[in-house]
């Protein structure tokens, strides 16, 4: 399939849309994305699609929400679909606020049209200044905004702060989160195999399958990384979706492949796991360096291989 | 607050309803619940918490399905609700069938009500057989089949196998899962704290907190498992939520809390970490009998205590 | 043989004698031992059978070298010979000195009797002082310098520090050995089962055998103390003697028996190991308080416990 | 110093002498050696020295015995002297004989010239046949028989089988030894960087010592070959000998240099130990071939590198 393949004529960026969602917010952080094309899509499935496709450059989609964890929509399809690169990561700061059709008041909202998991993310608020409203489920919270102007049953929706740029709605609460903390993680993901340049603060991303049972086998599939001095920033776990109790699991790791001790744990890795896919290297988008004691430093392994090839040629000084 | 202490005139179970949901599906497993009042509730939140108020004997929840993984809202809900054991285990295959309203043909269906997550799980069939669909996400499948009845702009919904004995529906197709595998495994919660009998083919469940760096603490808990000869059937994480890259492990373990190498591993969990939730232990739902070497047997560890118990009185015999 | 077991009607200690030697330095730090009657004896295993016997109270015997390592004799007799308990540590510094018949000179040394072992700690300055004299192997130096005088075809001795205020010789050359922080570290050993009070700076003596095949379990043997967070200062092989390849450990853990986390060690190593014998817990002979993180406190073992009774006890608050 | 490394014009070998020691009978298994020039030495010392100056080609040395460990003067003088490789390895069965001058009779015996090694191994029968018997100390067992015919003080002298091959001696008691199954464990050394070829049924042999703490540090250093799939037939500890509890490990790895798990776990160690001496990949005496999961095959070594070159390449297949 050729066409797959072929490069985007322009540089282009799809993310989940409509424009106001946190997702457009992460995609503003990329300097390279300023005045290009954007596509808003519908869900981390399509965005994908579109950079597999070709049809996009790259797409931005949520991977980790402090609150709520991985993404697993985003996490299944990562696993699923090969060829896609990690490229860089950016921060969004969490924050809703409950927003209606102009001249609502908050005492008139019976019901709230929201996502599931923001309706989830502002229950003790709800609970406190709303007690026995109703809740429709929505999609998406910008769709459940958008629609209060078009002929939603719903009085209010949740929607991420600054709809009102987008939107001509009014704002009944502001930070009605539970927890003024959370943040979501996300990622850019590109078909590009050119590897963004190590720079010291810079994360591995990894999907790693166990072999045999789970207990032992994740023991020793950690020791590849601890018996390098490779902390992990994130380990969680997805069933692989065949049977109850067969895992897989997500792993971002500190370091880049091009430092000595993640290239050696990768091979470690590689050779213990039935299945590794490298997600890629990249800079952390808090750009905290990496700590790792000396004994774990590139030169030492460039050391040891060196003394490895002395030992095995006949004709080296002893 | 003795009210909500008291126990309940009546045993009495919650789940979440209505009548032909899976859930109530894994309550009709239970032969004490047979003949005795069942609530049908909106969530788990509201089961749980009819089984801390006494409302309810117990409530059955669903903990784990095989393709989605751990259910959140269940282990949120168990690490912030202290007091709860889990007493049953019990496994529901996943069917799912696509239900109209008498007369409607599949060619006829544009839109279809369903849970997001049952949606997700029927895509390969929805998008072979009808392309171009829309979804409305519902709160609950069974909710979406009723209101086919009920003014629903649907034309039709996903819902659990045997929704038609309790809604006069058609089935247009059956057995519309990507997965014929699939299984969600439900567990039984009372406030009782009489441990149900060990029967040789346990399981003891657990939400542990990990000390630090995540690594090298996962690494370290793991080891309290397996220095005592304990298998674990399940480790899943989740964001305790307050920031990110800080995890809950939700654990199966392998045995009985009244096994002496189980009770020795959760002394090690207790020390070694910072929080500690003991779900309960309980029958497996597969009944299969738990393996283990020789090493761990109760009576080695009877002997160990008398050996060191002999070496600290002065008056035994050398 | 009730005779065997009868405590001796005074308090009385053997050592390798005669007088002069390194034990008996090491016996004269013991206040207890002052004015009371002492045994020589020829070798560790006449010594420990005076303690068997119930001939002697105690015995002092030599366990490690700084140069030579681990006493083979002494950890064999020990791994032999049950019922025995370490009381006490002695470090006695290793001095060497060479010793002739008065108005010997240097010059005239052609030949010198050595104990083996002594002999070659004092290798470097032999070599230069005295190229191209003989040895003659002495089962022990003192004897080796008190036959100088009865008819030794040697020219001089190796003798330890002191041995002139014994015997009437003369000193040829001091601090012949080639390491001057050579240390010999002795212990104190009786058949009572009174268990010496913790001081905070003890030391727990061990021997162990593994089960299966060295590596793997020689990892799982080390873990039992790295779990409950107890350093080794001393771990050395003795081979079985039945087959190659099959060894004993002799092991020094920081730590005294009544402190919870080495208590829980010893459990978890009883029921690890085929064969696990306890020699003892001391005050060290550095008297250096032991250092341990306070997740190993014994606190946090009571704490366990009570948590663990708490989970098994139906009537106890949730 | 060229004169050193001058490659010897014949081929000559060392080995601990005289005619008639098990060191000999090593050194008779060595099929190259048959009809070359055999020096015989007096210890370990001189026969490496001999080799290391170039005036062997290589040297015969005991290594292990079954009953009293690791020969620790040879594992000393390894440790010691850079450039020496191990190319092979024999086992001799240690077998002791009761020797006198012709005429004696076993009840005219009253002491015994021996070894002390020995005469330790020969205690159970030296004790019943002859209670009371003196014992004279030699520095080689050899010698204590020849001197029977020249001025020796003693009555009798302990002999490896043989003996009376050599001397005119009578044998008074045969296998007095206390273990049937005692072997010693012999390595032949040469200063030769050609490795012997893999067979399948190799050994590996290192001196390595740790850094830090010994109890942390050892853990760490067993898993450089535990998580490689490399087994351990021997490991042994040596005082470092400059101060109290610090170690080298003796060790003897199950696999050739050559394979891939074993350069890989080489590796490792080199990158964790402060000092790691290779002492050589050699054939096993008991040829008994390497076993090994399947998991630690060569060929998963080389898939696993090309796998982590792939992605370093930014014009790979994805």
């Amino acid at each position: 399939m050729p066409a797959l393949h072929t490069q985007p004529t322009e540089v282009s960026y799809s993310y989940l849309g409509p424009a106001g969602t946190f997702t457009e917010a992460a995609l503003k952080q990329v300097p390279d994305a300023a005045g290009k094309t954007w596509h808003a899509v519908n869900n981390v499935g399509e965005a994908l699609a579109d950079v597999v496709s070709g049809r996009s450059t790259a797409a931005m989609i949520a991977m980790e929400n402090s609150v709520e964890g991985g993404v697993s929509a985003t996490q299944d399809a990562l696993a699923n679909m090969p060829g896609l690169r990690i490229i860089g990561e950016y921060l969004v700061p969490v924050r809703f606020e409950l927003v209606a059709r102009p001249g609502t008041a908050l005492a008139d909202v019976r019901t709230i049209n929201a996502h599931p998991v923001a309706y989830a993310q502002c229950g003790t608020w709800l609970n406190q200044a709303l007690p026995g409203h109703g809740h429709i489920p929505a999609s998406s919270n910008v769709a459940a905004a958008a629609t209060l102007l078009h002929g939603s049953l719903a009085d209010a929706a949740i929607a991420p702060i600054g709809i009102t740029e987008h939107y001509p709605l009014d704002v009944l609460a502001d930070n009605i989160g539970d927890n003024n903390n959370a943040v979501t993680r996300f990622v850019l993901v590109s078909r590009s195999r050119v590897l963004p340049a190590p720079t010291g603060a810079d994360k591995t991303s990894l999907i790693v399958e166990l072999p045999d049972d789970v207990s032992g086998s994740l023991l020793g599939m950690l020791e590849q990384f601890s018996t390098r001095g490779v902390n992990l920033s994130l380990i969680e776990s997805r069933p692989i979706g065949d049977a109850l109790g067969r895992y897989r699991f997500i792993i971002d790791a500190d370091g880049h492949i091009s430092d000595e001790r993640m290239a050696d744990a990768l091979l470690g890795l590689r050779r213990f796991s039935p299945n590794v896919l490298f997600l890629g290297s990249y800079p952390r988008a808090d750009k905290q360096a990496i700590e790792f004691t000396s004994r774990y430093d590139d030169a030492i392994f460039v050391e040891a291989r060196q003394w490895l090839a002395g030992l095995l040629d006949p004709t080296a000084e002893g």
